[in-house]
């Protein structure tokens, strides 16, 4: 498969096949935007190996992803004929499996409870039906996910500065700014910080007004420049691509009036983990006065984390920061440090936009009271 | 030439050649690590085109080579054999060209002002004589570059903290942050920020104690995991590499002690521009109360500009943030914003870093003094 996908609608992921019995397959975003290859995954351990090595990435796809991954999961057990209980041990085991895919991924955890939890409240279903139920409540995550994308890009766009004509200050345009990819390929929908900025953009051009998105590209594994910038151009978006380090001076220039990240974990205080370098960049966003927004759904806030200081931050693989492509770049005998995330200090974030709404100047409080809310 | 060049002495430049009909040779930075080339210049142009791909490179290196880049220039008007005046033509030429190459190379219009004044001096010199004067000047350049990175060494090692054994907080090391390459590479002697960190290595390794230095990796030439760490692990010191947009996470670790850069221009009052992702490292240098400073020569100050604001800042090509290597990565229709530099202003430096001494809180004031001390 190489043609590319509608541009309304990546298939980021897709349940392929009627019943429990069908396929995942997901757009290997490994490979973009120079090839649109989709990756059929008829095993756990296939899903597993895609969200490891970020074939499949962002948050909310993730648990998406692994929702699906426990259908796979169980059916070597169905199969084999067994009891509700064999049943039960596959599934508990696919969930282990996959939970240990992302460690800082929260919604992975979050969408694996949710379908264990399901299933433990009929623990009478033979296995055939408990299957046909996990399978329904994967595709009720998926659908939820597109709802939230939505309601995040209403919700998001709502608080951003409201279009004058001509934008004051240099390039005439809203200039928006975000960092990796929160995007339609992160989610089963619009995505997140990227679904506020498709909504912003399509309400100015509405109003016949100019909007440009300004993509960090994100090292290293350049998810701004590939991937971002892939979703916005398609989508006719116009797109500027910088280096993480020029983000600083970009900001400085005025031409920038919101960045709108997303974010891969929430503690209860309102501080956020997100793709290495999103911190430096709520900083620097502070020191020009312009507000800081994290789009994230609310099953990416852990209530059980008081503050970002206790989210655990992956480091990832020296050869990411040490090659270049298949190149060797740095010396040998350098070593590396390369965490996959940091932790944004809520008292930097402007607000936190979830499906449900913002959080304006986030705290403990008004976060509790937040996800209170139906 | 492919052997590495002896470890205490990378021919970043050299004079091949007794008098004035020699040939410039340089190390062709672009290729570093993977291949160590020697690059033969035999015109001003194949100065002015080194200069202009970064095959030299760094503020203090690239006045150096301009000075060599005039003795070439002058060469077809000496061969002609025309009056002195035809001689003064084709070093205002050359002169002119060469300017052209880097515009924000303050180093580079100090040393072709310098060249040019001390043949102004002596009007009555006949070419040939002119040529050798002109000769002499470059190579005492070259000379006090050398004597100048040393002396940078010296005075920026005594401003480090006094390397307790063990060193307090995490990794019991003494950990010093840098940004692109301000080293061996970037002068024609040891460097200005990276004579700073190989003094502190030398004095910390005699006391029996231990030193890290962190390399930014420094998008989009990678000048820090090609050139720095290349530099830092061929004479020993332990290195890491790490992206730019990590460098705020691993000074919330409490890992780093001090953050030491060049500089390529430096205003009257203190503010410094220097390779783009400078400034936001001093202001999360800042944040975490670790001290920031540039090390850079005297000829770096340019007392005709009040403020960093006045400096102008070269924009780069567009490929070198949408491609990665040879390889397009940025979607088609995404345009780039790829700033070379970004100013940092004088209030986040803790000290700027000279030949002569030290300015530690740096004003126009502090500065000026500065300036006319011997």
């Amino acid at each position: 498969m190489t043609s590319p996908p509608a541009p309304t609608a990546p298939p980021t992921l897709r349940w392929i096949g009627e019943g429990p019995n069908g396929t995942l397959e997901l757009l290997d975003q490994t490979l973009l935007p120079g090839e649109v290859v989709a990756l059929a995954c008829r095993t756990d351990d296939d899903v597993f190996a895609a969200i490891r090595r970020l074939s499949v990435r962002g948050a909310p796809a993730i648990g998406v992803s692994a929702a699906y991954g426990l259908v796979l999961g169980v059916r070597d057990a169905l199969a084999a004929g067994g009891s509700r209980a064999d049943f039960d041990a596959a599934l508990h085991a696919s969930a282990e499996k996959l939970a240990a895919s992302r460690p800082t991924a929260v919604n992975l955890f979050w969408a694996l409870a949710r379908c264990r939890r399901v299933l433990s409240l009929e623990p009478d279903l033979a296995p055939q039906d408990a299957a046909e139920r996990l399978l329904a409540e994967a595709r009720t995550i998926e659908e939820e996910d597109r709802a939230m994308c939505a309601a995040i890009g209403r919700n998001g766009a709502d608080l951003l500065p409201d279009f004058p004509e001509p934008i004051d200050g240099p390039g005439g345009e809203l200039g928006l700014l975000t960092h990796c990819n929160a995007g339609g390929l992160a989610t089963a929908g619009d995505g997140t910080a990227l679904s506020v900025l498709f909504e912003a953009h399509r309400r100015a051009t509405a109003a016949g007004k100019r909007v440009r998105v300004y993509a960090d590209e994100t090292r290293p594994l350049l998810q701004g420049a590939r991937l971002t910038a892939w979703e916005l151009t398609r989508r006719g978006v116009p797109t500027t691509v910088l280096c993480d380090s020029a983000a600083a001076s970009l900001l400085a220039t005025g031409r920038v009036h919101a960045v709108v990240t997303g974010a891969d974990r929430v503690a209860a205080n309102g501080d956020a983990a997100n793709k290495i370098g999103t911190f430096p960049l709520a900083v620097m966003a502070q020191r020009f006065g312009v507000p800081f927004y994290i789009a994230a759904p609310t099953s990416t806030f852990d209530r059980d984390l008081p503050r970002g200081a206790d989210i655990p931050i992956e480091q990832r693989d020296a050869d990411e920061v040490l090659n270049y492509g298949a190149l060797r770049t740095a010396a040998d005998g350098a070593e590396a440090y390369n965490p996959a995330f940091d932790v944004t200090p809520a008292d930097l974030i402007a607000a936190l936009i979830t499906e449900r709404g913002v959080i304006e100047s986030p705290t403990a409080d008004a976060v509790a009271e937040h996800l209170k809310t139906a």
